[in-house]
This record gives C-alpha cells, structure tokens and sequence, in this order.
C-alpha cells in the first residue's frame, strides 16, 4: 500500500506492506487530512518514525467482533491507551504513560491506504455528515476541548490568536456555544472567513486591542502568540495553549506571577461534541478546505498545506 | 529618616526627609524583612526607584479616623488600589491596573523608618503574636494563597521546588492544612528545618521522584524551577509559579499542551489566614530568621540575605 512516512528523518511516499488488523479493527481510508503538527513531524518533532497523519475518515475493513461492522464508516480517537494502568481504567488514555498516538507516537498513521486502531477508538459517523466534514471530527474535537479546559459564558470576553486551521475551528466552537469571541490572525483572507462569527483583528492592530480578555486560545502554533496572549489577558485571565510547536519558547514568567493568570494546556477532545457540531451544520467546514490530493502525491501535499494562505489539504478520494 | 532606597539604579542606605501621611496613615517600621523580590528590585527588576522593602510590622503613627488608633501595632497589605475602578470596587485592589505596591511600584517601602499606607491596607497584630511573628505575615500570605490557587485534600500528591524562605512557608502552609508535601531543595541544613512537616529531597535527587505529583509549587525563583517542575508532574496536573523572577525562562510549552498542564501564577494573598496560622503557632517563624541588622546597616543586610544558606534577614529593632 501508498504510504507517506518519516523514515531516517526524511518525509518519503513510500509503497509499504499493507497494515494488518493484528487484533486491532483495520480501517480503509477515504480521506486524511494534513495538520500543522503534521508539517512539525516532518521537521522531527516528537522522533517520530512511520506513517504520518492522525486526521481522517475511513470505512472498517476487519473488526473482531464488538460493535462495528466491516463497512462501517467510522473516525477515530488517535491515542490508544494500553487499557490497564490507573488513567485507562479512569477512562483518560489520552494521558496513558505507555499510549500510542496515530501517526505521532509508536503507531502508523492515517496518510496511507490502511490503518489500524482498537476497535475502542473508533466511532460511527452519522448518514448526515459527510467525508468532507467527518475528516474533520479530529481537528474539531480539539478545538471543542477549549470548552472543558475553562469555563466560559457568552458573557466571555474570549480572543483567539491563529487565523489558520485549528484557530478557525476554536473560533467556529466559540461561536457555536454563543459566544462572540474576537480572531486574531495575519492573513485577511482567513480572517474573512470568521467574519460572521466573530470580530476580526489583523495581528499587527491586536497591541492596541488591550489587556481586557478573560480568556485567551492561543492556536496561531507560533513563538510570539504566547507574549501576545498576556499582552491580551486581564489578570486572572486564562490563556488556553492550542498549539504545539517545537522547541523552546520564551516566556516571561514573573508576568504569569504578578498577573496571577492561568496557562492551560489543552490537546485533543472528546468526538461526541464534534460530531454533533457537523450533525447540526453549526460548524462550517467546507470553507476549510484548499485543496484535496491523491495520496500518491503527498509530498506535493504536504508542500501545499505549508505554503502561505492554504488551509486544509485532503488526502485521497471519497468513496 | 534612614532607608534602604535604589537610586539611579544602585542601592543606597540614605538620610531622606521623612515620610508624611498625606492623607494616609503612617507607620513607624519596627521590624522589616528582606525578601527575594528585594534582591532582585536592587538587580533592576520592576525599574523600581525608591525605598525598598515590602514586609513590615510597625505602629501607627497618625490616621485619619477610621478603625485604627495611633500606637495600633499593624501589618500591611501591600498592593494600594485606586479604589475606585472596577477592580477594586470588586475588592481586588491587588489587580487594580493603577495600583502602588509598597517598595515596588511607584510606592516609597518598608525598609525606612516610616512608611505610608492607606488606612484600609493595614490590620492589627493580635495580642499573641510578636513582632519577630507578624514580620512575616506578607510572606506567609503569600503561601496561603496556593490553596486559593488550586484546589487540594490531604491525599494530594505535593511537591514544593526551593527551600528558601517562601518555599519553607509554603510546606509548612501545606503541613497546617493536612498535606504532607516533598520538599525539594538544593541545601541539606535548610532542608532539615523542613523534615517533620515534609519528604525532604535534595534537587540533584529529584528527577528520580518521576511523574507522580497532582500539584507542583515552583518556589525556587530559579529558571530551572519550571522545567523540573513539569518532570514531576503527572498529566493534567497543576504547576503553581509562586516565585517572581527577572528575565525570560525558556519553557517546553509543548509539554503544557501534550499533557494538558495547567500553570498558575500567584502573588500576593489574604493576611487572615496568615495571622491565624501565626496565632495559633502552626507555623514557626523563629527558624527561619538568620539574623537582625539596625536599618542604619541595610546594605549589610542585602549582602547578607543574598549569601549561601542564609534565610530571612530582618531589619530594625524591636519596640
């Protein structure tokens, strides 16, 4: 099978065996989609070696009894816990010590033909939402994860800061749950895109904004969002870390002290809220897409979505 | 009058005229106490010019009516809102954007023969609490304040990083309120002060500790306080920053995200849990103080308290 991998470091299209099911559920993939962290992989964040991507939506191909069906269509939550230490039997394998992650951790990823993944993981998408949306259930998921991290009203004075993907869809969830947040970002054409949903601020002009948010998401995944994000917040505000990114950031430690905010990290979410944002067309996801390529180019793909101005690059061709 | 004052940058002991009420009420200092933040005031940081010194325990000299009478023996709270915006009209004059904090903002402070404070900022010392005690309020307030910071029970996992002065109040809060934290320090003898209320654990052993802390106080007022502090973190766990530091810390901020981290800055705290701690002797102040220097010998005294293994240094003289 096609696969786009790390291998010694470099990103390749490479034909590999195909995955086999291994006591896990096999699932064909329909369509991948390239994040950010993807990019960050390929430039040796995490280590990782393998098949990347962690996005997708795909049709089960072998499941060993259970719920689901050979056919199903179904996404999937990318971290595996092992099933049996404290934070798996909590129900939080997500933070399992010895967990896999899908194309990030110690377990292949979804920019390939073939996936596997514990049965556990995978959930059903419902006849109302499309490839094109539930590709996005991942992406989505963690954006709605802003919602448990910190509790917020639509009373909220909520910024932010990341016009890109990610940031899109943390506004969109905002939005969805009625609050009327204001999207920092440096590319007027994604700002555009949020304009009904929110106030918009061209990054260069977000100085004068002032320190009067209660919360702030930083989801611009760059260096400089983090200093912005206080320059933002009101004492005992919540800055709320979307991104990550590698390497070391800067940060001027005695401005969280004397300000007494809090800095949340928030990583991936829970799919059911997702799904039911795509179920109910609150979240617009077509906007999103720039482009959507076979996976036999996925170099040129992964190209793409780092380019300036590109959004969410598909992989492969609904069924 | 003699204070302890940064000039142009450098630090002075100088004859100044002396402070006047203004409208405010005057203290005559007894007891001041030299605190990290004063070391570092005297390096640069804030840009303070003026006389420095925020931990005080003095009597009242003259006020306006109100509560307190002259020859009251006080505390002060340390931050003086404008009183009138939002901020302090919710009680939070610590936040008040407009703000004077006494001996580091825009405030003449403690380490002089008198000082000013409006009348609202001060509070009585109870009968049975000395002056070598009640020196230590402010401090000790700010230990308090991480069990406003973050919730926890006797049967949270606790470590506090630093063994100086704030790091020493800050186990013994934890102690007084039925936690038995570990304590992390580089400095056996200061260590053992701490070995009936904590696990003692020396910095160079603690990576060993692993990730098994729901909380983790940061009280070293060292950079490498915060990278060691998310090494002993368990995953969603709370990393409380006590200590104010000068300069940037470079921070992993991949790791806050990954494992959903929260960081919370605390500065200053409420006097009445500290005074109640201080009456009813759960806290002990007497081994914290290294030595007592006359206000005419302030200089001295700086050096002094920056020296290896050297704790609270006080200044002045008991009435």
């Amino acid at each position: 099978m096609r696969a786009l991998r790390v291998e010694s470091g470099r990103l390749v299209s490479a034909v590999v065996p195909d995955v086999r099911a291994e006591g896990e559920a096999l699932v064909r993939v329909t369509l991948s989609g390239i994040c950010n962290t993807d990019l960050e992989i390929a430039r040796g964040y995490m280590g990782f070696e393998g098949t990347i991507g962690h996005e997708f939506v795909g049709v089960v191909a072998e499941v060993g009894g259970g719920d689901l069906a050979v056919g199903d269509r179904v996404v999937g939550e990318i971290n595996a816990g092992c099933g049996t230490c404290a934070r798996c039997r909590e129900g939080d394998s997500r933070h399992c010590p010895s967990r896999t992650v899908l194309g990030i951790l110690a377990r292949d990823g979804a920019h390939a033909e073939l996936l596997r993944l514990p049965p556990r993981n995978l959930v059903r998408v419902p006849r109302n939402v499309s490839d094109e949306q539930a590709v996005f259930v991942e992406p989505l998921a963690a954006a709605c994860a802003i919602l448990d991290a910190v509790d917020m009203t639509p009373a909220s004075r909520v910024a932010v800061i990341g016009d890109g993907k990610l940031g899109n869809l943390c506004v969109q969830v905002l939005a969805a749950s009625g609050i009327r947040p204001v999207a920092i970002g440096k590319h007027a054409e994604k700002l555009r895109l949020l304009s009904s949903r929110a106030e918009t601020v061209e990054a260069s002009e977000a100085g004068s904004l002032g320190r009067r948010f209660d919360v702030v998401v930083e989801a611009s995944g760059t260096k400089s969002g983090f200093g912005l994000a206080l320059d933002l917040l009101e004492p005992r505000g919540t800055l709320v870390l979307k991104s990550t990114f590698f390497g070391a950031t800067e940060v001027d430690a005695a401005r969280i002290v004397i300000d007494e905010v809090r800095v949340v990290g928030s990583r991936c979410g829970r799919f059911a809220p997702a799904l039911a944002l795509l179920e109910s067309g609150a979240v617009d996801t077509a906007s999103l897409i720039s482009d959507q390529l076979p996976l036999a180019d996925g170099l040129r793909a992964m190209e793409r979505a780092a380019s300036p101005g590109v959004l969410k690059v598909l992989l492969g061709r609904p069924t």
